[in-house]
């Protein structure tokens, strides 16, 4: 039996977070807490979610169990919850999952987990640069791009982390350099990226948010969002995309 | 000659209220208040508007007059009032209705109460079940009824009121036991309502209002919102749906 | 070479005010502040912004420059723009205008003036009555009118300043004594507007705001915003229409 308790804000964002790739997922409640992730079905992005169990009011696992779950439509029920409001989550038996908020108590069906997509395993990167900014710096960033070019350069050399858009006759550039970056290891770096898969991924996070971003070379990024003051972490993986010379 | 001056946030919801049922309708400009009914064209729901003399900050009715007017369009105009704007209702002669808040005087055309459908008799209803609870919690377990379903199932007993829907695969229930109730009778009572007419209902009411709801068995069920800090009362009947075994 | 920095909501407004009626105009830097002006491509309706150089931070003109803006560009890209930001306007040869805010840069290519349609010699009016109003109240007035119909009626005398618009059954009428204007000269004047182009002039406007309104007879009529704190001047010249005996 699994019985947990956590705020509105983290529950919906992880629910946000998963249906900006997928529309089902299977959600692995562990002894350290809730783990989910699911790979888009283009192959181009990962999502990895994780709320640790000290991030619950409550957190009750009798044994660790892996469920299937439609996160579509949990999300769209959890979008009435507000953000101090809490969210109980229980499961009794294999056949479904019920959400309690207030004086509402939403049931419905598990799917077997073993009809939703294989997981992927998490890829080894190697990625040289690391820079941590504002997560809501770079959504800002992210969506002035997005009015000019579908997608984006992340690079970074000594001088910071820079962000650039090319449109017909308009360019963009967003620059931090390490006075303005709250951690930055200074190695250089550099990828192209859609802006169709960033602007969904930053649509989880706000002012105030940290955002750690892994940078290699033509290779895949890691974006590390810390949400709802810390108490969960929503990990993108986001393929390259080739650079023409 | 009639010359009433209300605040907005009463005749703004008065019309809404209509206007979630029929375009036009008769008012009653009557010595207690101001009174209009009116039944949809498909004869499901009845709406039954109050705004009691004492709501009024200026209430001159010479004699008691009945109108026709186009609640839609004054709907339209009204909607760019604010809440505590104060308004004024004037007709000075049996063709025009006036209209005017802050510097602006809206006047339309009356419209022969004659030629609006026939005011439908208030029926009277047996409903055992007396159900009183907050209105903004109501319109949550209705809003979220919505997404999953198209009807749901009111039902009362002594453990206390719940709403349920059923989707495919999902289920939502709303229960409020007695202490959660502002007051309730145990009367046991159970008929299923159409969400498409109960989420119109809901969009006057906010968290804050009372709503008293009679509910019998397969029948009717009466809703009456206490809106605008009580100085508007609404009353919806709406017909139930018959249940499939 | 140019370099300015002037508040986010000073230069959004601004762009607003221009795109409302072209979307590529003249920007002179001079020494008394930046100008543009333009005229819709129907020769209705002419915009002329000015923005003072004591409303800028820093204001930095080598020598007074035109320079052709794409401005439907540039005001997409201000929209994320707050409205206490600081935004810096750089030109630093003929090709390229950048505007930077936070850690955005936006390059854009410039266009070459010539290319830009002939500048309207602003016109003489010998308009005789002068209205000064809140532009937050001729706000209201406008959308009020837009419900009804798609012509508006200016006039004033002795008794004050009437917007009015009539629709098939009913009308509307905005109507300001001397007490309620700012100012007022009681002078006559009557002209009949299109509802279409006021409706895109009033988004620039908030309560607050000061409006300064020149009326003729049958003749253009000038509408003068102050807005941003009188940070920002944007006069509207609007053609009559023909009012049909």
């Amino acid at each position: 039996m699994i019985d947990a308790i956590v705020g509105g804000e983290v529950i919906k964002t992880a629910a946000k977070a998963i249906v900006s790739l997928v529309s089902e997922a299977r959600f692995h409640f562990k002894d350290e807490g809730l783990h989910s992730r699911a790979v888009d079905p283009a192959n181009v992005a990962m999502v990895i979610v994780d709320i640790p169990r000290e991030s619950f009011d409550v957190y009750k696992v009798d044994e660790e169990k892996t469920v299937g779950v439609d996160v579509n439509r949990v999300y769209d029920i959890l979008k009435a919850v507000k953000k101090k409001d809490l969210v109980e989550i229980k499961i009794e038996d294999e056949s479904h999952m019920k959400v309690k908020f207030g004086s509402v108590e939403y049931s419905v069906a598990l799917i077997d987990p073993s009809a939703i997509r294989k997981e992927p395993k998490i890829p080894e990167l190697d990625l040289p640069a690391k820079i941590v900014l504002d997560a809501g710096e770079f959504k800002k960033a992210i969506q002035a791009a997005d009015k000019i070019s579908d997608h984006v350069v992340f690079r970074s050399d000594e001088t910071g982390f820079y962000i650039e858009a090319e449109g017909d006759i308009d360019k963009i550039t967003f620059h931090m350099g390490e006075m303005e970056l709250i951690e930055f290891n200074k190695e250089s770096a550099r990828s192209m990226f859609s802006v169709e898969y960033l602007k969904e991924f930053v649509k989880i996070a706000s002012s105030g948010d940290i955002l750690t971003i892994y940078l290699g070379n033509n290779y895949p990024v890691r974006l590390i969002f810390d949400v709802a003051d810390g108490r969960l972490k929503v990990e993108y993986i986001l393929a390259p995309r080739i650079e023409a010379e």
